[in-house]
């Protein structure tokens, strides 16, 4: 019988389609955070994050699941309790280094406190896109040489730690993913299109950042994903297999099929 | 006495600017663009390049500049000489090779027909941004350091040939110059700003892409650059030095002045 988990649980709706893969775990989420059809067993304060964990240990749980968006919380300082007072310098200096920084930070201090951190690879694998062709149509060659030059686009911001989306055309560059995310970045190019040639077509590409740790923070399509692609006038997703979730499978095959999108799981 | 020079003017005021340094030049542009403020003398037809130059040789021509943008011209089957159809498969095959394997290309077939291409590094050097403050703010420490990111940015970004400007602000990305140019970079920044944190300052960056080719393709900016990025909340903008032009120099550092933004040229 599987360990007893946690999830902790963010904005979006993978921590609730998680939870179904995990009928037994146990609900987690920052105060202040409410997360898509999904109630909440443990709210924590991350003022608090010592005596949260130490209590997750009591209650016999042994593997943590973080899904989902968390904003970097503002800290009230009346909140904090002493033993995780000690760590603010340290978490300040994570923070510094950046999102990946930071994540790895809370991952190596809830393994201090013997929690295993897993992600939807090991707890939910069907989630994440699989080689090959997931819609009808399979990409055209052009389709495939955009998605190409994509990847090497993001496997060259990927050291810098930008962005993992973009949108290939005709090989040129026509949308690049910003802290703004991907929704704005598919927005963007659709009011971009008719300032210049090519109108129409093109591909978006979403691939994890090289190097990132996959237990956390995995890139996430899902129905909207789909809707935003098509009104900026794409026919084509490459996902990167193995690294991206693919959120209401079922929607998102039906709404690319419709829109006469290829969306695969490419190399 | 200086050679006679032929300016091959494009699209935007540039040409303008340096055919006021140049008096004496001979005004050309490819049939079809009207450059602002300028009347043509000669206008041509990329189907008939080679009677073209060389007919620049047998009025005295010795040097060539080229200024302004150039959309890539669709041709005209019916309109070729022979000497010029000879060419069209180098031609395409430099096209394919991206922007910068065109530009090589025309520079290479000029060379060929012994005229001299110089860049505004040599015509008009004062267009250049110099290093250090332009305006009366320098830069503070945030954004320098915003500014060194940006760098940093752009120089993984100029292998896979993408990008002269981005936006940084706190040490995030948000904004990558695409196909559609600054201006609509620093537009989908304003537009996206009530979105998140944090919702003004930031810097912008620009520089020419690493091995591009100086004498053609600088990156450029004016009046109208300062006023977007005002509008998208920044506070400074970063050129690098000796690879930007500045065009309406005094305009530029009056609306810059006047908005608070510090402009200075980086190393």
């Amino acid at each position: 019988m599987r360990a007893r988990t946690a999830i902790i649980a963010g904005a979006g709706r993978l921590p609730a389609t998680l939870a179904r893969a995990l009928p037994e775990a146990l609900i987690c989420a920052p105060a202040g955070i409410a997360p898509e059809g999904l109630s909440v067993a443990q709210p924590f304060h991350f003022e608090r994050l010592v005596p949260f964990l130490r209590d997750l240990g009591n209650r016999g749980i042994e593997t943590v699941v973080m899904a989902g968006a968390i904003e970097r919380p503002s800290l009230d300082p009346a909140l904090f309790d002493r033993d995780t007072a000690q760590l603010v310098p340290d978490l300040l200096r994570a923070i510094q280094s950046g999102d990946d920084g930071a994540l790895r930070w809370v991952i190596g201090l809830m393994e201090e406190f013997d929690l295993r951190v897993e992600g939807v690879p090991q707890i939910a694998p069907d989630l994440l896109i699989a080689e090959g062709p997931a819609t009808a149509r399979a990409p055209s060659a052009d389709e495939a040489a955009d998605a190409a030059r994509g990847a090497e686009i993001l496997a060259a911001l990927a050291p810098v730690d930008v962005g993992q989306g973009c949108v290939i055309c005709a090989g040129q560059a026509i949308g690049l993913e910003t802290l703004y995310g991907t929704d704005a970045m598919l927005a963007d190019v659709g009011r971009h299109r008719p300032e210049r040639a090519p109108h129409k077509g093109g591909t978006f590409v979403k691939r994890a950042k090289a190097g990132q740790d996959l237990r956390v923070d995995l890139p996430t399509i899902g129905p909207a994903t789909i809707e935003a692609a098509a009104q900026a006038g794409l026919t084509a997703i490459a996902l990167q297999q193995g690294h991206v979730i693919v959120l209401d499978r079922d929607a998102v095959l039906a709404r690319a099929d419709a829109a006469g999108i290829a969306l695969w799981g490419m190399a």
